[in-house]
């Protein structure tokens, strides 16, 4: 794939025209000479404005998400490769295998069409990593200034294979709080690249396809209670969002979450907390205490979870509230912020 | 739903921030108080990222649209009901009975909360006339000028029941194509919007949901070879699109494809030839032309086909060509246009 040029004349067209949105002979070259190039033809030759798929059984998840980052290419990936892994950690956290992905791009008249090619080469990549198919997408461009480049909706499908009910309303007293590795990097990346600070080393983004980890615990026997990938908000928001909606507490350690130094420092530079800030390959798993050993040991065999650790529990009280016992032991309480640190992030 | 008003406190908050997308506390109220509200809790409660379904089939279409049109409300519809019949169509075009959209939102900062109200409600009402469920959703908002007020995608799924295969390499020689109503109205009803045109009486959108009067063909036993809704590019594009695909000859008669008066002047002051001008309500679809006469009692018997009429018929000849047999007798090539008539009319 990579080797391969781009069969759509990109010299000719070395940017959208509003005209290749517009449904005629410019969009169909468009759509068959860059994107059916890359991701092949849909499953059922013919079709148009749906695909039809065979699934191999009746229990499906479904999920949806829009990504505006800005800017679009950062160290560590691009909005394709965001688009892809999103979706597909989306699908993931219901435990679900995922499949297949809808793939739609609102341009910006004159975005380069380098640019696009470079997006759709990391979308063809990172869905090809991840395992899942691009089976259907949609191409619309808006007039100059209306847009900002380029957005993608992604929407997914993931097929449910096991047994579990991986939602909040199943954390119970005394499970194990997991994360898959240290937070914050895709946040800083965004920002460090936007406000053109220099660090010692480039902060990469994190951003990758969490399904294989995931799998990995549920195939391993491991009771999953419920996950979430710490995206928008970071791990704060995570934990608030699940708390409440299990009516339950939650207590973090927070010497137990990882942070590298250079997020860290970039962080106190920056004036933002770490617990907030988003991340794109990072999930918290409430385990069983009794399995929650056993669940470490499987996330830290995996590349994606060498970085591993059970950062906190969930305690007998009622009502919602995470709680943070900071280094020096004090508690305090861990709220939602109201608003953003970091607009368009994702 | 329209008598309800909305929870929302719309006027402590009369734009849309950019904390709304924020994925912190008013991100969540937004969701809870507004979407939530108007489309009821996920099928799977407390389930996050992504919906939980139980499917009674393993066959399904899937399918995704974005929607970028300008204006946002315009005379027979808004970006709302465009965005449910839009991607329903796209279902119902493959024989799929819809059931189910994903709903995602790209907000230009400073929205008026009240227009997104007004959207929600929309797409509720026409979710509820076309019998399909939002099931999951997201919300981003860009900076102002980065947007064009909302931009909306929505994907779904639709489960197939029967065991025609409906697509364009099944037409054959002597298919009659079938129309469902006059074609144009809902690209002139944007443009005059947009244009601020005033006519004798308003040209309103056809936007409706299609997958009605596609059942009532399907379920009377017509072995329907290909459909297609008539959206950007028009009858023309679209039957290009399938003579292409199919690899096969069509022929349309021009006296017989209809035009409303009002519809046909509009185009003719403003340049438009009707047949490239978008449509939200019509479709084409090619049956054998044994049952063509069953068919178009079935579709006349039906509200939204009480205008549709024979316009054309496949050829013995092979190549893709689409001709128009003109109101004189001649005959001309009837191409696809290179661009578009009309940008962003979807």
């Amino acid at each position: 794939m990579h080797a391969l040029s781009c069969p759509f004349p990109i010299r000719q067209y070395p940017q959208v025209l509003l005209a290749h949105g517009g449904g005629g002979k410019l969009m169909q070259d468009l759509i068959n000479k860059m994107f059916t190039h890359a991701f092949g033809p849909r499953p059922e030759s013919g079709l148009h404005d749906s695909t039809v798929l065979d699934l191999p059984v009746h229990k499906i998840a479904f999920t949806t998400d829009s990504f505006v980052v800005k800017p679009l290419f950062f160290p560590g990936g691009d909005i394709g490769t965001l688009a892809v892994n999103g979706t597909v950690n989306d699908l993931s956290m219901s435990g679900a295998r995922p499949l297949y992905l809808s793939l739609s791009f609102i341009i910006e008249e004159g975005l380069s069409m380098e640019s696009l090619w470079m997006v759709v080469r990391s979308v063809k990549k990172a869905a090809d990593e991840a395992g899942v198919k691009i089976v259907t997408g949609d191409t619309k461009v808006v007039d100059r200034g209306k847009g900002d480049g380029l957005f993608i909706n992604t929407s997914g499908i993931g097929i449910i294979e096991h047994g579990l009910s991986i939602v909040p309303a199943n954390i119970r007293e005394d499970d194990a709080v997991l994360i898959n590795g240290d937070i914050g990097r895709h946040g800083i990346a965004i920002m460090a690249k936007r406000e053109g600070l220099d660090f010692e080393t480039t902060i990469e983004s994190d951003c990758c396809a969490l399904n294989g980890v995931v799998e990995s615990l549920i195939k391993a026997g491991i009771k999953v209670h419920c996950m979430r990938d710490l995206t928008r908000g970071g791990v704060a928001s995570a934990l608030n969002e699940i708390a409440k909606d299990a009516y339950k507490a939650v207590e973090i350690d927070e010497a137990s979450v990882p942070v590298d130094e250079q997020v860290a420092s970039a962080c106190a530079i920056m004036g933002f907390d770490p617990l907030y800030v988003a991340n794109e390959g990072r999930f918290i798993a409430f385990v069983p205490e009794s399995q929650s050993s056993n669940a470490l040991e499987i996330l830290q065999a995996h590349p994606l979870g060498r970085g591993a650790c059970r950062i906190g529990r969930v305690l007998p009280e009622n009502g919602g509230l995470v709680t943070l016992k900071s280094v020096i032991g004090a508690r305090r309480i861990l709220d939602m912020i109201s608003g953003e640190q970091l607009p368009r992030i994702c």
